[in-house]
């Protein structure tokens, strides 16, 4: 019942603080016979990663994975594959003046009233810099979902604060920052992320992560749900307070007529399901989305209370991004990944031996 | 890993098709002492009957309850309470032309290339007659949380289709068959109802949730954060594409020294975080709001497939709600009920002798 | 975490009391397609049941089934699967002069100092007859590994207080009401019972399962070894109070040189191992024995306290087995099963595409 | 349901190989305010260390436990407490011969058969190598047990192949490397381990383990019995093949006038129970005892065979212990405590504010 792990089948346990020695993970259940080595989780951890523009937090994160066990000769063994990363950058004493203080909007309050004590160095474990091991594990779905199965999991940014993209473009996404899908619009969110930053402020973000490539028939009913386990993995994600399967809240003024999504020999009709029908993928792309808040690691002076209740100004000086949404994007296509990847299994231990007896939608 | 099972403290088992012999579950880890006996469960299984107005599916649900274990001269025992229902209005028969038929947006595709069978009387277990289930565990779930801890659990309609209401009232809620809180415009609800019924079609609809009493604590860091179990929860309803908590997808665009709940000495200066700061109760309300789709089931021709791939249309017949979120209300407090007792029990567990150090904003 | 819910991806919840309205379970994670009906079920609670004979309780069970849930015209469909007894034979007021008391050896004391309260009837939850539900469920899964995987899994009365069998015979097994291997000592077993019940006493026992044809593969490292999880099954069985696996306590006085099954291209030269290395089936068969306490029901008058803690005498009326473990083989064989069939849908899980790539020994 | 986890409010995943760079493990679930610094595991970590006499294996285990996360200040702050230990005398080479052998009575054969693959180093997953991590997240169960609950749990050899203690004294137990009660026959335990050596054979054993001063009402019901988790912990521990909770197999040849222990106000008059009545504690002395085979690592030919299904002959040289069961004791100790951790949190959860209505024998 360990609220630090998650998935049932492949089950991913994450440990350490922002600024304790170091982080890791433990991911349990992955089939042997995958080709992995620490080159493989390069590429992820970059995309993740702070320091990399002047538009994220300054903290410059050197995530280099350590492979403790789970591997032999490049290959999983069907054991637990643990994963470890050294915290360095760790500039703990940024954070003294918040030693008796609750930052607005931090988990500082809640924890000390659900513990009675706290590590304060850096937000402690309720940092974002856990995420890192979310990428981590996610680096080991991605690659089994495509070589196994040929499923495929990316994501973009598709709002920051109030600005939308024009057009749309993988091809631009991989080639900015922001993972923006319309590059002619890079400029203007630079600028917007400039004012931000000098503003001392911070905005939302929306990000949008879409799989392609799914056979129809995973996920479960009732409670293990595809989407509803969705729902937990990307809410999971530090500063999310949405989320969206399908067309999300816009169904709410839709009507049926136009919402269902006819089936025609030649494939569906369009999909505005977001390719999960009773909570069971319909072979369709699954397409998500999620509602990032803006950080309040602000420079803007707040009011708050401190340890014995007395009101305090709150300045957070430290190391902070503008926007996590920009970060957001690496950490959620990870849950999506790993939460694809639990479902293959869980549904090849039920019905693997399935024959469906109906042709496939192409 | 059972997927008809939620819940990690206090777990529900729910089992049973639309139109088998009975639906029922296990509620498993209810603390013994609680005044239970089975007319606690008719007022909330009648909100969530169909057929008590014409705005809702014709099935003629008498949602009898019996209390098969776990309770003695009234009082839970602390072993397993099962509730059993007896399915009564029945009409199999109805569903005779969907046997070699996938309705569009329906499980029925989804199922068979799942299982390669599916039991098609009215949708068998992907039916939202579940859900009955659902409400009759919620009411233990809330009748523990308020006679405990003094926590209110309660839902509204908060749009329909196009319409949000102009005023708010708790009052109003449960003296329409919509839970609308602005009893002035019901009979515009009623007639947008019927116009809906007359074309045949369906409507989307949102509904609210809010959860007062909580003390600052309950939930967990990382994985089973409050939110994202609540998102999970949610998200695991019959026709729900969206789940928000706080200020939701409106975060998107708000800045962080707007977004943040700054903390008085005589308590929060606004709740946009919805009552949970790092997936842990902050003392505010807990609060959160759905999307449902429009229902599937509607008179208007559409195109679909059958079971050989050819191409068919499909007309449903049967009886069918309108608008599914109309009966969603109770059922969303249910779902949010469970979720906010397995949390106090699993704070309970862990933290049961933590004394917070810091006075507690009023 | 429901302690009333056994396996992890076949999932088994029981629920009810001893002189409750109903005891019943839900099996979940049952494959889609396995023939079933209630048929099924009658010759294992038959073999379960009491009143067969007159060395068991004459409390006349008439176990019939009635599944509520999962089967679609006899066939599973993969959706939680619900049977239900109703009890019948219920006398309630044999028990009354025990609503004070504690029961030596019984789970009285300890579930009302867990509980603070108990249900008195019979024994309430801590009842065997909570039994008739794991022999119900067991009955699919060895149904579903015999017809999937060949496997059979089947048991004994190898020992009945001091008596143990001279000679070994399966087929004698089956044809005596005290599952006993060697037919020629049946009388003498009888005479051994009617003796026990005329003193008012009752014994202890022993009980063998033996597992056949499975493949090696079956099972898990570390926590989910497939001993382990036998051990818990077993030891989870009313009045059991030892589980060994294959020499089990025998090989503590035993060397290395001994105890090693050498393997050789025709096979294992000998099964001290009981058919399992490192938690995992080697192939051979699976070999288990339990030791079943001497019931505490009994004429004989012994010491107890009450609930204001003052000294009373407990004598035993009401209707109890002089030796709890003759019945207690198809449960035995029940949980062994249960364990496997789990075992085969995680082996599925993980390692479902595995080719081993060395030969099987015969 | 990763089945390198262990427990369920108190959660222990472990990993490592035992020749890969490292073993460690993950404790969730331990409460907030536990004072614990790496100096805890130095006196337990050494007890469980091969290297230690001439009686076990002379790899010489360096066991330095570092603290990577979940610890503030000496005090655990509610988060997972992650424990590393580097792997220091790993001589892999040792195992090269090896590589393409099924070892008799080894996890070999088992897991090519499941994974298809395995790490040949040192039996890598399947080495004992595994439980110091159990003996590690076992002390900060044993310490919050004594410091919160004022609860004991040691264990002890009771028997070496033939040899049984003839006296019994705590006293004696730390004061030898056997673990032994009986100091006059450690001679005798020298002698006999000393001629096994020399035979280049190995032997069997029995542990026992003792918890005192537990309160009544720990345990669950049914499938969560504190007999049944026990079991399944022990079980799990390489090389045991039997389990016995209190008197055991011996029960079954007990009468059960003589197996209660009846209750009187001065006390249970017996302990033939072991301290679990109906899976929960009684309040007296749990007691449970262990049968471990003996090694199969051992230096007299054998008959195995190979990756190719030929026949070969095998001695195992590397380093190994000629009785495992005397490492064993720490070992089942540290099993024995987290299960009663673990179930110490669960019965807060579920009868935290259960105000028993008896009084408590003493």
């Amino acid at each position: 019942m360990s609220s630090n792990t998650f998935g049932k089948l492949l089950s991913v346990t994450t440990f350490g603080e922002s600024h304790g020695p170091a982080i890791g993970c433990v991911v349990d259940g992955c089939p042997p016979g995958l080709v992995l080595d620490a080159a493989d989780f390069v590429a992820d951890l970059s995309r993740r990663a702070s320091g990399r523009t002047r538009h994220t937090s300054q903290r410059r994160e050197d995530d280099t994975v350590e492979i403790l066990s789970g591997v032999y000769q490049s290959l999983t063994t069907g054991t637990p594959i643990a994963l470890l990363i050294r915290n360095t950058d760790a500039r703990s004493r940024d954070y003294d003046d918040l030693l008796e203080t609750f930052r607005p909007a931090h988990a500082d309050y809640t924890y000390w009233h659900k513990y009675g004590i706290r590590d304060p160095r850096g937000g402690g474990r309720s940092s974002a810099r856990e995420t890192t091991m979310r990428v981590a594990a996610g680096v080991i779905a991605k690659k089994w979902l495509r070589e196994r199965h040929g499923v495929r999991v990316r994501g973009y940014l598709a709002q920051l604060g109030a600005i939308t993209p024009h057009v749309f473009d993988w091809q631009a996404v991989e080639q900015n920052a922001f993972f923006w899908p319309d590059a002619a619009q890079v400029p203007e969110l630079e600028a917007a992320m400039d004012a931000l930053r000098k503003a001392g402020d911070s905005t939302g973000a929306r990000v949008n992560v879409v799989a392609e490539g799914l056979p129809p028939g995973w996920g479960e009913p009732i409670y293990g749900k595809l989407d509803a386990e969705l729902a937990s993995a990307l809410m999971s994600i530090n500063a999310v307070k949405g989320v969206e399967i399908g067309d999300g809240f816009a169904a709410v003024a839709q009507r049926g007529s136009t919402h269902r999504d006819e089936l025609t020999p030649q494939g569906f009709a369009s999909n505005h399901a977001g390719g999960i029908l009773g909570g069971i993928s319909s072979g369709q792309d699954i397409t998500c989305s999620i509602a990032l808040k803006p950080t309040s690691s602000i420079r803007i002076p707040g009011r708050s209370v401190n340890l014995r209740g007395e009101p305090v100004e709150v300045v957070t000086s430290g190391r902070h991004d503008p926007c996590v949404g920009i970060r957001a994007t690496p950490i959620a296509e990870a849950m999506v990944a790993l939460v694809l990847m639990d479902h293959a299994l869980r549904h090849r231990a039920q019905c693997g031996d399935v024959v469906p007896q109906a042709p496939r939608i192409p």
